[in-house]
């Protein structure tokens, strides 16, 4: 039997096989579903499930945020273990928990992301520092990307506050440079895209984490600072997300097609070398 | 009809009611339950359903933590709906996510908190600022407790990191007081017993702020930090929360006795005047 490749090494080749560092967040709101799809059994595994098959060869990733599955109730969370079990095997799928606890709890939230659901990658928030990321880190076929700069307005709020005369998301960046030295799973940065000097910053303290980009389309962040901050030393691409500005490219029934179509021309402007 | 009150009032009544300012974490762990209780159906449900049974008139809140509901995938979350439809209506219920995410997706978690599951406040990282947290403080029937300093022995990795001379956590007292006079609902902070000092300074900064205090019990925190800090200015008690201390005090089919006896003893020690 061959072995499972890291991580790594599985973001790494579905980038080069789909030529693409494009990551798709599969983010449903049941108000904003086409009306053919939102009476059905199931909606959200429905929608989702034509999305990932009308999008597979353009992507390196799928991002499903947890809070818009979860306002389905149990209903809803079946459905994303449905759609997760669903994907392709060589994609990554990343589970948007931002996740933060102590350490026994952070492990119950680690069983739910890699053994309940399946998930490859998950995101966290470092506040709680150390002991609530460990548990996620502890193999080389899982991983996690840590909230430096977020992509929202109020990002400025704590993380500009001067930290020893750094802002607080630099000295983030830091930490998981030291952090990432002694685990064994895949670690990574969240660097919204929306705040481009805050990338190139966070890319010079960090050269070898991999970069989860979220804010393009909807949001209206910089594709060109993802493109030319978002790849590690080596050359691992960035993963850079967009939601809403491709799984709602249309709202009728060619929701599927439009989405592939938006999901071309972003991937057309990140495309790896 | 009678209006609705406040979530504040409706803490305070249950605090002078039951002549308590304990909180319990309902936190079930499959491998941890009773043998008796561990192969029926929705095990969970019926563990917590005991405990709240021998405790209710005991404790000012409950506190579940999604994290080990959704060890269970989605009959775990059935069994917590389930379950805060079934605590009395008086005893306030915190959902315990931790939850920080943009905008319109700390609208789902709300969403999900108040409408789905129907609980009264919620824990929020506030890593993200004021946009993550609006969404969960539009409303005086409704709460959140931000994370300040945390219970866990590796809190100081970000929370000590010196922001413009102070520590993160004073600062986060401090915008989280601004803020509060800016939005409706109760806006409380999470400071661990474990750290009486702390503890004493965020009193200091935040003085109207309720406090959620986790850390005594099993982690080893301070009552008596709990004690002397916990009440706000204007005397609304802190919610200090025991999980495994009581919910684990017996592994036999006493578990629900050993419950209250447990809670008994940490009721006594908090005595509000």
């Amino acid at each position: 039997m061959a072995s499972q490749p890291t991580l790594r090494q599985k973001l790494a080749q579905a980038q080069t096989e789909n030529r693409s560092w494009l990551c798709i967040g599969l983010d449903p709101v049941r108000d904003r579903l086409p009306a053919s799809v939102r009476d059905i059994a199931r909606p959200f595994l429905a929608f989702c499930r034509a999305i990932v098959a009308a999008t597979a060869d353009l992507v390196c990733a799928y991002k499903p945020n947890l809070a818009f599955w979860l306002t389905e109730g149990p209903a809803g969370l079946a459905q994303l273990q449905a759609l997760i079990a669903d994907i392709p095997p060589t994609i990554p799928v990343i589970l948007d928990g931002k996740f933060n606890d102590v350490g026994h709890t952070a492990n119950a939230y680690a069983h739910f992301a890699f053994e309940v659901l399946g998930v490859d990658a998950v995101t966290l928030n470092p506040y709680l520092g150390m002991d609530g990321i460990r548990p996620f880190l502890n193999n080389e076929n899982f991983g996690a990307f840590l909230l430096a700069r977020t992509s929202n307005p109020s990002a400025p709020d704590v993380q500009d506050l001067s930290a020893g005369g750094n802002p607080v998301y630099e000295e983030i960046a830091r930490l998981a440079a030291q952090w990432e030295e002694h685990l064994p799973g895949m670690c990574g940065l969240v660097v919204g895209a929306t705040y481009p000097a805050e990338m190139a910053r966070v890319r010079q303290l960090a050269p070898t984490l991999p970069f989860l980009i979220p804010g393009v389309g909807a949001q209206g962040g910089s594709v060109e600072a993802a493109r030319i901050h978002g790849p590690t030393q080596d050359e691992l691409g960035p993963v850079v997300n967009s939601s809403r500005g491709i799984i709602y490219a249309s709202s009728g029934d060619d929701f599927a097609q439009a989405a592939r179509n938006a999901a071309l021309r972003i991937q057309a402007q990140l495309r790896p070398k």
